[in-house]
C-alpha cells in the first residue's frame, strides 16, 4: 500500500467540525465562525461539515443536503478561503469511519458511559441510539485522522478532546506504536451568545443572577431563539421585532443588563461603543424601539457586505459541490496516510 | 457518483464470516468449513476473514496477519474455489465500516444491550470495549453490504442475523426507502463438536448427561482443547495421545458414549462405520490405544490429501495475498453499490 507522506506543516494545524443543523445564526457566528475565519490567517485549518454526526439527530435526507450546502455557502460568503483552508464535507472522507472502528476496539465502555453529551441528549428526550452513544469515537477519529495540534472548543466540548487523547493513548498502548498526534483543546474566550428569550426555571419563572437580573437563554437552534446571520429586510425586522422587551414609559431609564436587545447589540460592539449604548439606555428617552434599530443597523453593518455573495452561492450549488469536493480530496489524502499507519499498527493491512 | 449495478444473482447468495483466531481445528471444520465448501456447488458464496472483528480480542498485529493468511491457506487447500466463491479479507472492504456508522444512527441502545454474545464475553472476563459492544452492528453491516438471502449460522448466532434484520428495517423506516435485502438465517444441522476434554462444573466435577455419562466440552480455541485440521506426524500423535481416557483393563468392554476418542472419531464416520466402531468398543479387547489409532487414521484419510497443498500455500504468501485481493475487489464492488444506495437514502451523498 502506498504511503502518502503528510509533510510537517509550518503552521499549527487546527481542526474543527461544523454541524449542518440548519441556517447558521449569531450563536454560531460569535461562538465559532468568527474565530474560524480569523484562525485562517495564522494556522493550517481543517474545517469540516459534520454530516455523519448530523445523522444521529437528522433523518431527513433533503434537509441534510440543503443544510450542508447552506453551511458551506455561509462560511464561503463570510470569507472562508478554500485555497488556504481545507474545507470539506465529513462524508467525503469515509476513512474516518474505518478509523472509528479501529478506535472502538481500544475504547472502554466506561469512557463513553461517562460522556456528558450523551447523558445531556438523553435527558433532553432524544432516543438513545448507538450512534449517539458512539459519537465521541467518531469525533475522536475526525480529530486524530488529521493530526491537528489544536482543536478549538468551548468548555462544554473539552471532554471530547480529552476522550480523543485517551483513545489515542489506548491505541498506542495496545499496539506499542505511535500513530496519532496528541490534540490539545484551544479554548475560545467568547461569552455565551444570548438568544432572543430569557432562561426560565422548571416552574416557568425567570432565572435571575445574583443582582436580580434575568438571564438570557443561550442561543440555540433547539431552543428556537435564534437570529440568522443572513436574515435581512422584512424577515430580519420581524425577527428582531419579536424579541421580548418590558413595558416601560419611553422617558424612563432602562437597565441594559436586564435587556435582551442590549445584550445582542453588545455582541457586535467594541467596548467603547458598548459603554456609549449603556449610557443612552440609562439616560432615559431611548426606548426599546430605538434599541432594536441599533441591532438592525449592526446586522447590516457586519453581515450586509456578504449578503450578495451568499445569495450567489445559494444559486450555484455546483460551485459549492466543486469546492467541497476539492477540499475533501485534500483532507482525504491526509486521513489516508494516518489510516494506513493505524492499519499497519494493528495488523489489518 | 457512479452507480455500480449488482446484477441479480441466479443462485442464492450466501454470506459467512470466518474468525482469524489461529490455526483452524476440527470444531471449525465440522462446524463450518465443510458446509462452506459444500455450499459452493449450489450457491453464490461470499466468505470473508473477519479481521476487523478479530481486533476486538486480538491486539497482536503479527499474529493477526499470520492467522489471516493461515485461514486463507486452510480454506484454499481444502477446496475453496476463489473463481467461484468471493473469498476476501474483511479489511479489504472498508465500506463496511462506513455502513456500520450509518446503521449505528438507526440502532437503539436497547438492541445491543440485549445481545447475548456481549454479555457472554463480559461474563468470560473480556474487558468491555466499545468494539465488543458494537460488534453486532459491524456484523449486520457485513451481512447487509452484500445483500445475501441466507446467512449460515448455528443457533448461538441466530440473534446476530435477527439484529441485522432489525437494523435493516430501522434504516428503511427512518429514511422511507428500501436499500437492503432481508437476510434469513440458514441453520446448520451439525452437532456440537466435542473437544479433547470433558466439561466440568464450577467445583471441578464432571458434568453428566441424564444417563450418567460425562459430557465433552465444546471444541474451542479459548478452551485449549482443539485438534488442528492440519496437524500431522508426531505433533498429531502427541495431541491425540494426550486425549484423556480411563484406566480399564484391555479385555473389558468400553462405553463408546462415555469416551472422548469415540466421539471425535464419530465426526469422521458414516452411520454404519460408527455402528461398527461401537461394536468393537463393546466387545472388549479393543482398548483406547486402538481407538486413538482409528482417530489418527481418519485424520490421514480426510485431511492427508490436502496437506501438501496447504504447505505449498503457507510457503507462498504472495499468492494468498493475490487471491484475497482479487476477492476483495469483487466484494468491494458489491458493497460499494449498497453503500451508495444507503448514502443517497440518508442524504450524505
Amino acid at each position: 500500500m502506498a504511503i502518502v507522506a503528510d509533510p510537517a506543516p509550518p503552521r499549527t494545524r487546527i481542526l474543527s467540525g461544523i454541524q449542518p443543523s440548519g441556517r447558521l445564526h449569531l450563536g454560531n457566528y460569535f461562538g465559532a465562525i468568527r474565530q474560524h475565519l480569523e484562525l485562517q490567517a495564522t494556522s493550517d485549518c481543517f474545517y469540516f461539515i459534520a454530516n455523519y454526526h448530523a445523522l444521529t439527530t437528522v433523518k431527513e435526507p433533503a434537509a441534510l443536503r440543503r443544510n450542508t450546502l447552506d453551511v458551506a455557502a455561509t462560511y464561503l460568503a463570510l470569507g472562508l478561503d478554500p485555497d488556504r483552508t481545507v474545507f470539506f464535507r465529513q462524508s467525503d472522507v469515509p476513512e474516518v469511519c474505518e478509523l472509528t472502528w479501529l478506535l472502538m476496539t481500544v475504547t472502554g465502555m466506561g469512557l463513553l458511559e461517562r460522556a456528558h453529551s450523551y447523558k445531556d441528549k438523553i435527558a433532553r428526550g432524544i432516543k438513545p441510539s448507538v450512534g449517539l452513544f458512539a459519537y465521541p469515537v467518531l469525533m475522536a477519529s475526525d480529530i486524530l485522522a488529521y493530526r491537528p495540534r489544536l482543536v478549538p472548543v468551548g468548555k462544554d466540548q473539552e471532554q471530547h478532546v480529552e476522550m480523543a487523547q485517551d483513545m489515542a493513548a489506548s491505541f498506542h498502548h495496545a499496539f506499542g506504536t505511535e500513530v496519532f498526534v496528541r490534540p490539545e483543546p484551544r479554548f475560545t474566550e467568547t461569552a455565551r451568545v444570548p438568544g432572543t428569550d430569557w432562561e426560565r426555571g422548571p416552574d416557568g419563572s425567570f432565572l435571575r443572577d445574583e443582582r436580580g437580573r434575568r438571564v438570557p437563554q443561550k442561543m440555540s437552534k433547539s431552543y428556537g431563539n435564534t437570529l440568522e446571520i443572513f436574515a435581512e429586510g422584512r424577515a430580519l425586522k420581524r425577527a428582531v421585532g419579536r424579541i421580548p422587551t418590558d413595558s416601560v414609559a419611553l422617558e424612563n431609564p432602562i437597565d441594559p443588563d436586564d435587556c435582551l436587545v442590549f445584550q445582542l447589540c453588545a455582541l457586535f460592539l467594541e467596548p467603547d461603543e458598548q459603554a456609549e449604548l449603556r449610557a443612552r439606555y440609562r439616560a432615559g428617552g431611548f426606548g426599546y424601539g430605538r434599541a432594536k434599530e441599533v441591532l438592525l443597523a449592526q446586522f447590516d453593518r457586519v453581515f450586509g457586505p456578504y449578503r450578495e455573495r451568499k445569495q450567489a452561492l445559494d444559486r450555484d450549488p455546483d460551485t459549492l459541490e466543486d469546492i467541497l469536493r476539492a477540499g475533501g480530496a485534500r483532507a482525504r489524502a491526509v486521513a489516508r496516510a494516518t489510516l494506513n499507519d493505524a492499519r499497519r499498527a494493528c495488523g489489518i493491512d
